[in-house]
Formats: C-alpha cells, sequence, structure tokens
C-alpha cells in the first residue's frame, strides 16, 4: 500500500507540477515583452515613481474606475528643462548664436552692425544688451528667408557638429534619460506623446522624431509666418521674419486645443512656463497627472528654480501641493541624469 | 503489385492532399482578416479603382522601389466636396444660420439689425447681399465668444437635429460611401489620414471621429484666435471674433507644414482651393498621389466643376492630366454616392 500510495501520489504531484509550469509558461507567453522588467530602472524606488506606475496603471486597467481609453491617453511634455538641460542657455539660443558665426561669410556688413558684432566677436553682454531687438534680428536673420527644408537641415548638421561646452557632447545627449524612459513606458500603455514647447517647431522637429521617438506631427511649438511659393514646378514653404505663434504660458493650452483638440490626461514642464498647460491638463474630470521636474542637482546637472533666469519655477512650486502634482527632486528621484552616464 | 501500388499511391496522394490543404489553412490564417475581400465595393472596377490599388500595393510592398516607411504614410484630405457634399451651400454655413436662429431669443435686438433680420425672415438674397462683412458678423456671432467645449457642444447637438433639405437626413449621413472605404483602405495600410479643409477646425472635430474615424489631432482647419482663461479653478479656452488662420488654397500647404510637419504621399481634394495641397504633395521625389474627387451625377448629387461659385474646380482640373492626377468621376466611377442608397 505504501509504494503504491507513494507512486499515486508521486504521479499526481508530477501532472500537478506540469500542469501549473504549463498554464505558467502559457500566461507568461501572453504577457507583454519585458512585462517583468521595471519600465524605469533610471528612476530610484519611491514616491515619484511609485506615483507614476500607479497613475498608469489605474488608467490603463479595463473596468477599473479610473480606465482612460486609448484614444484619450493624450500625454504632453515641455522640451527645454524637461525633456533635455537647458543651461548656459536654451540651446536653441545656442544654435542660433553658431549659425549667425556660420553665416557672416556671407554677410561682411555683420562684422560692424550690433548685434551681430558682438556674435561675432563672443561678446555674450552686448548680445544680452541688445534685447529683445536684437535677439528678435539674431532669430530673423538666422531662422527665416529660408526654406523649411534647408533650415531642417541646418538644424540637423548643428545637431551633429555642435558640442556643449560643459560636457563636450552634442546637445541631443544631453536629455534626462528617466524622462526618455516615462515617454517608453507611458507609449507602451498606449499613450499618445506629445512636445508642447516655447521652442521653435521646426527646430524641435528636425530631431525629435530620432531622440525622443516623438514623431513631427506630435511637435507642439512656437512658429514663425510661413508662405508657399510654386517655383516653376519646385512648391517651397518659407520662413518668413514675423512671429506667428509663441507656444509659452497661457499658450500652451492654446496651442494644445489648436493642434491636439484634446485634454490631456498627463503633463509635465518644469518652470512657470508650464503652469498653464498643468491647469488645463489637471483641473478637469477623470484622472490627471501634473509632473514637474525640479531641477536639484548642482553636481550632475544645475540646480535652480524661484530665482533663475531660465527655467523659472516660483508659482507653479507654489501651485504644486495644492494641486497634487508631483514635484520630481532629480537629485534624489533619479538615479540616472543622462544616458551616457555610467 | 497492382493493389499494392494503388494503395501506396492512395497514400500518397491523401498524405499530399492533406499536407497542402494544412500548409493553405496556415497560409490563410496568417493572411489579414478581409485580404480576399474587395477593400473598395463601392467603386467601379476601372482604371480609378486600379490606380487607387496598385499605389497602395506598391507603397507597402516591402523591398520594391516605392515602399514608403509607415511613418512617412501621410494622407490627407478635403472635407466639403471631397468627404461629404457641399450644396446646397457649405454646411457649416447652415450651421450658422440655424444657429443664429435659436440664439435669436436671448438678442431680441436682431429682429432689426442685419444681417440678423434677414437670416431670422429666411431671406437668402438679403444674407448673400451682406457680403463678407456681414457673413463675418454671422459667423462670429455664432461661433465666437464661447468656450471650445460650449461651441463643440452646440455642433454635435446641431448634427443630431438638423436635416439636409433635399434629403431629410442630418448632414453627417451626406459622407461619400466610396470615400470612408478609401479612407479605411488607407488606414488599413499604415497611412494616417487627415483632414485638410477650409472649414472650421472646431466645427470638423466635434463629429469627424464618429464619421470619418479621423480623431482630433488628425484634422486640420481655419481657427479663430483662442484664449485661456483661469476662472477659479476653472481652466476655460474661449473663442474670439478674431480670425487666425485660413486653411484654403495656399494656406493648405501652410497648414500641412504647421500640423503635420511631413509632406503627405497622397492628396485627396475637388476645387481650386486644394491646387496647392495637391502641388505640395505630388510635386516631390518618390512616389505620390493626387486625387481630385469631380462632381458629375446630377441625379444622385450634383453636377458642377468650372462655373460652381461653391467648389469650382477649374484651373486644378486643367492642371490635372499634366501632373497625372486622378479625376475621380463621380457618376461613373462610384456604385454608391451615400452609405444609406440600396
Amino acid at each position: 500500500m505504501r509504494n503504491w500510495s507513494h507512486a499515486w501520489t508521486g504521479a499526481w504531484t508530477r501532472r500537478a507540477l506540469m500542469t501549473a509550469l504549463a498554464s505558467f509558461f502559457v500566461a507568461a507567453a501572453l504577457l507583454p515583452l519585458g512585462a517583468f522588467a521595471d519600465p524605469l530602472p533610471s528612476w530610484n524606488d519611491g514616491k515619484a515613481k511609485a506615483a507614476i506606475l500607479d497613475f498608469v496603471t489605474r488608467t490603463t486597467t479595463a473596468g477599473g474606475p479610473d480606465f482612460v481609453a486609448v484614444g484619450d491617453r493624450i500625454a504632453t511634455f515641455d522640451n527645454d528643462g524637461t525633456l533635455w538641460s537647458e543651461r548656459p542657455v536654451y540651446f536653441q539660443g545656442i544654435f542660433v548664436l553658431d549659425r549667425i558665426k556660420a553665416m557672416a561669410k556671407d554677410h561682411p556688413e555683420w562684422k560692424d552692425k550690433q548685434p551681430f558684432k558682438a556674435v561675432l566677436e563672443g561678446d555674450m553682454d552686448a548680445v544680452m544688451a541688445s534685447g529683445n531687438k536684437g535677439l528678435g534680428e539674431l532669430l530673423a536673420a538666422s531662422s527665416t528667408g529660408m526654406s523649411v527644408e534647408d533650415f531642417s537641415a541646418a538644424v540637423t548638421e548643428w545637431t551633429k557638429t555642435a558640442r556643449h561646452p560643459r560636457f563636450d557632447r552634442p546637445y541631443t545627449e544631453l536629455v534626462f534619460q528617466p524622462m526618455l524612459e516615462l515617454l517608453a513606458y507611458l507609449r507602451a500603455n498606449g499613450y499618445q506623446t506629445f512636445i508642447v514647447s516655447g521652442g521653435g517647431v521646426e527646430f524641435m522637429r528636425a530631431w525629435a522624431e530620432g531622440v525622443y521617438g516623438i514623431p513631427p506631427q506630435q511637435v507642439v511649438g512656437s512658429s514663425d509666418k510661413t508662405e508657399f511659393k510654386l517655383d516653376g514646378d519646385t512648391p517651397r514653404i518659407f520662413k518668413l521674419p514675423a512671429v506667428e505663434f509663441v507656444d509659452d504660458g497661457p499658450g500652451k493650452p492654446v496651442g494644445i486645443n489648436r493642434f491636439i483638440g484634446k485634454r490631456p490626461v498627463f503633463a509635465a514642464g518644469n518652470s512657470d512656463g508650464d503652469l498653464e498647460m498643468l491647469q488645463w491638463t489637471t483641473l478637469n474630470s477623470g484622472p490627471r497627472f501634473g509632473l514637474i521636474v525640479h531641477h536639484t542637482d548642482a553636481v550632475r546637472e544645475w540646480a535652480y528654480d524661484r530665482d533663475s533666469h531660465i527655467g523659472r519655477l516660483d508659482k507653479a512650486l507654489d501651485e504644486a501641493p495644492k494641486r497634487g502634482w508631483l514635484v520630481v527632486d532629480m537629485k534624489n528621484d533619479w538615479t540616472k541624469i543622462y544616458p551616457f552616464e555610467k
């Protein structure tokens, strides 16, 4: 009896084990690839990471109270200071100066004409002293009066050749690894990710798809007026020296409404220029997520907020607790800032 | 020997037959659902249908000389006269008049004030005689000074209640069945379908997703300026009585560049207002498709082209043969115009 019993038990146990194993592997095969992997490996375990994981889980759980239909999963991201760095000045500003220098050989008159003279002599104090009028002239000279294709080609060339003064790397490498992971994680969960930035829309479109995986039609930004011209059988669109739209502050919800036509359920920014986008996104019914990237790491990146001339974060920082926005502490919440770090 | 041979042959034949059948069913199971069905059943077999099928096949055949990467499969469609009818006048014009009538109870002064008086009295000659200034006043009164949500709700309500004078059906039923099939066929082949129309962007977005399967972020149109306002804890975007952008004629490539940021490979229109969009799309390297819907069916729809006050098709009709654009003859190329036809 003992042997028989043992044999039966053994056979039954083996069969149950095999069935369980088979079920496990079938279930595992049905799960999305990487379901067991950490989708946010550069985020420290803690409140910030847990809040993001919880929100995405809740909004994608079918039948749950916070489920959001796939078509309504719209996430908007500021660019400067939110997806990549913005020091010593906005990188597009450096592009403008570099381009003025590159164009100077065709403009000998710039040697004696401000603010161009100051740019060519590297006198940044004089450049800044030229004020909005001077900066507008530099922007117009460097970025208008050409076709959108030619402008895009100039930006692409710059991203390949220019190097950041502190890190000696292309500017497009100074993107935040944790935010790249967040973009990918949202997209893997059916979210459409958009850039909504004060930067120039054509400047960003030239590299946003390669760097962030965000295609041109999901980039909203500031723009100059443009004009269509048919030159023989060659159609071109020209950038004109006139501002069309400033996608900053209250312009961000306006841009979101104009380009996307749906209110986001998720928005991320880093400065007071993102305040109205965060309000427009989160002050609505249903699950909503507002995120502020707080620059707190003077060693690995830069530390600044209320008193900064670039990326000032003051009002939005005050409003965050009241609105329930997540303030991400770069120093403590992120194990890694840039992809190139060991 | 004979029996043996017969048995062997029979066994071999059965095995080969079974193997062949199994291969067939496996192959059939691997094909996309509906691969054997006609994707354009409301298009008569002929030159037009063949050209479309050929283009989509060529641009989606991996390794072929005309292959287009999925991300670059951008198709743009005019709306009025291309996806739905535009007679007796643009349907948005009828919405404006209906809305003026609906709002009149709150505007007793309109009884004595032109062009409102003419609308309320149904005097269309007087309405038209009020010219661009008068029509602009009607558009401003009916479609601005309210939040985008309130405007969208008004449009949705109108699509449910208003009925076309000739067909006694909601306007959103006067869409072209063959074009619905074309939109679905392109999307099934990895194309992103956009509306690029002179119509108001907020007017179209209210119903385009339900009627065409085109979500708000893929609708490009004319727009009024808007403004963001935070009223206590309630953010709103208001439509202002000032034109921001006219998405017609040379404005169409400008709008495509601004909103989509990529040149389409496929564009469809029906009037000279689509000429520049067709040029911008097709006068480019690589495979490109330009399509013109020619209104030739006075019985089932309307017949008009060069002399029409609405949807005039003159220059684009002249240019079509030179550019290789497909001119679709509604009367002869389409077995069905509207979905509700038997």
